[in-house]
């Protein structure tokens, strides 16, 4: 029985220092604990709440830096993508593009992803069921690519919360797709008055412990070395000194099941 | 006190016949009541559930349409856009861009919309509170654009319902814009296991009279004179035939408040 | 076209002169506007959140002051019922027995306030819908009661808000009885950290016009000259002053309905 | 690290021959694996949906069925009360008082309960959040019993579905008692227009895989040798046969934690 990846890095690319400490950090480790790696982080953020929100270090110089960690640490990457012409131009520098979950249901920018041969993993609506993202798949598989994923991060609970289904787990996964539990978006709560959403990052082992216990292929956690200071999603990342600690319990907790 | 305005038409551009049928007997009914009349179709549906649901005759074809309705009527249309490169193409042809409920928070669309001039109409995530359209607004206001409008659709309840919390009508006033009631997609049942999004539209009365009685500026209710055999939204379509004596109705109701 | 009714008062018998004085303002209001009213207080509250919250007078005190004024004002009165034992206890006081809607589904319950042959109001359960209060109805009827009110107070929606449905409206109306709209509990804000369920009672009109225009036959309201300091349900009930002005607006709508 | 204990059994006390034959299976099984095991079955059911559904054979032949399964195999029971003058009906019979999830508000319930000295499982409302629960166990421990322990049963999602969020699970547990996680109501499908609570059992090992990962120290599950005929919850019902293979995961799982 093969272990789960794992999807992490800071939300955003902030700096070279940031995404090299991160890669660095994150792949000792992984190595350490047999888990197979995908470092991440948004080149761009198109979705933020607020239009004073911090988005990014521009396309180039976010993707570049992508790449320099892919090369500089033999890492498969992945981003995010929001528009279909962002495709063709992340798909270089990228191994997997993430289709952002309020994004999952534009036929195009699924087609145009799809195009690209790259591995297209979809994250699920916060307004849909795990067995509606047979859709999604659909759209792709037509457009002549089976490297296919899906990401659970939580459903609309009220205005300001979420909440993680885990049958939906088991759904996506009679898809025949891996699925991946992205464990920092479905702790985060929405519609703040302030604009900035908040989180529960103190809860991030107990999605991931549920997630792992019902099957998940891969989990997606973003970290960061001082999540306090982030330029985005600050209250949602663990930090980076305790990803060990929570890895080697869901690797053990992997092996029974 | 003056009258709401009604934005309506049938879901998609179908043909040309249908489009003019539609504008032609809407607009009759409306300067009889009174009601200022905004004309809507969509030229393309861009985020259907299934790949295989029609999505349009084609952008050129169902924006020269728009406007051939503009012209024979002397009416305001509106149509939603996708991606920001459409804002610039649309625009000639119509009078309100309609920004997606998924899409509301993509700021480079939000943006690229407030930057034609037009008015822009933001609808209301299904996954967001009516206080945080605030930001919505507030995107648009720095790209130097005053005109703009929102529209409630209903928020996620569970996976196949959807409900409309008339709170947001009064939270959203308090933006100071015009607040606009969808009575159509607010009454869609999503994650139909067909791919086909149900509705109930017997329940069109009902949506409509708490809207004017919460104080909305306007109402959308998309109308096609079968709506069994519409090519999209068929489920929540309102019979056109039904449409005069439900303003009637509403006209009254306004006049009490 | 007769006019909805009102059901209002304090939410609990808290002494001889609230209930008076909430009586005789409220009542001549009513008779000024034509509204049949109903006087309510709870005799006894149990199911508060926390255990240190006041639960009333003592029953026998309560229920004694609630008839005290029906005769002095020559009213009908309302108040609510937990327990099958108490159906037989109250109702000599009372002429609505209000079931609690956390209690919606206790078949003894229902069946204990039925054989009373007093007016059974059931309030519609914060988990239900109201299709599904068609069973309730035939429990009541099955017990030979067809005296039978149901009221609408609100779903779930999250763990900290409640959303109206005005869909329910016309489905319960569809059980052929009269609907009820509690104003005031629909406002709630349950599940607080303190214990003590917050609200928004600056909402008030908002949730009573759409209720009105949507065809309800009575609405609820809890009303005290001063919430601040009353002893449950502060943070919702609408003060005293405020009633005539929302009726007198009320009154109109209902005319053009 | 102690294994986790069992509630289990049908529904509700059908025949002898039904309690004896599931009583006799289940605690071999339990033996077997290191299970603490409590025979679980409602001698009456209160809150059917519809007044034509089975509500029991009668208090007291349950309640001596009950009975006679605990000494017939030496193992604790338990039973869900409805009104506080059963708590001195039942206590004798039962070692658990179970408080059914529409009625965790009731003060009245809880202190009869807590009265009796036994202990007392409290199941979470479906409206209420695990951090409120707190207040439920205050005011057990206020009427001077200690034995409490906490049941997740799944919160209102949409009219129809219900949804396990397990960050309750690390919620409840931060109130240091035992929590217990709900396998068989987790999953019913309220709101039926058929009056008959729908459910999803082959979902049971999803929810009891993560109720173990995330910490719970006790399940819950109904069992029948043949749910299609069982006369209450034949939808959820685990088949006798199948809770074997099932509970051989759990203890591996719960190993690895």
């Amino acid at each position: 029985e093969k272990n789960f990846f794992l999807i992490a890095g800071p939300c955003v690319v902030e700096s070279e220092e940031l995404v090299m400490e991160v890669a660095d950090k994150v792949s000792t480790i992984c190595k350490d604990l047999g888990i197979p790696y995908v470092f991440k982080a948004s080149y761009r953020k198109a979705n933020r709440t607020s239009a004073s929100s911090f988005t990014g270090l521009g396309d180039d110089t976010g993707l570049s830096l992508i790449d320099k960690v892919r090369k500089a640490y033999n890492l498969p990457a992945t981003s995010d993508i929001h528009a279909h012409e962002e495709a063709g131009m992340a798909s270089p520098y990228i191994d997997i593009l993430q289709i952002p979950a309020f994004l999952c249901r534009q036929t195009d920018l699924l087609e145009a992803a799809a195009e690209t041969g790259k591995i297209v993993n979809v994250k699920k609506g916060q307004f849909l069921s795990g067995p509606s993202m047979k859709f999604a798949v659909e759209k792709i598989r037509k457009a002549g690519n089976n490297n296919i994923m899906l990401t659970e991060r939580g459903n609309t609970f009220g205005y300001t919360d979420l909440v993680v289904d885990y049958r939906n787990i088991t759904w996506m996964k009679e898809l025949n797709v891996p699925v991946i539990m992205d464990c920092t978006h479905s702790l985060q709560q929405p519609n703040q008055t302030t604009g900035v959403t908040g989180g529960n990052p103190q809860l991030i082992g107990t999605i991931a412990k549920a997630a792992i216990a019902t099957g998940v292929d891969g989990l997606f956690i973003e970290t960061h070395p001082n999540p306090a200071v982030a330029k985005s999603d600050g209250a949602n990342m663990l930090q980076l000194d305790k990803l060990k600690g929570l890895l080697e319990q869901l690797v053990m907790l992997r092996k029974a099941i």
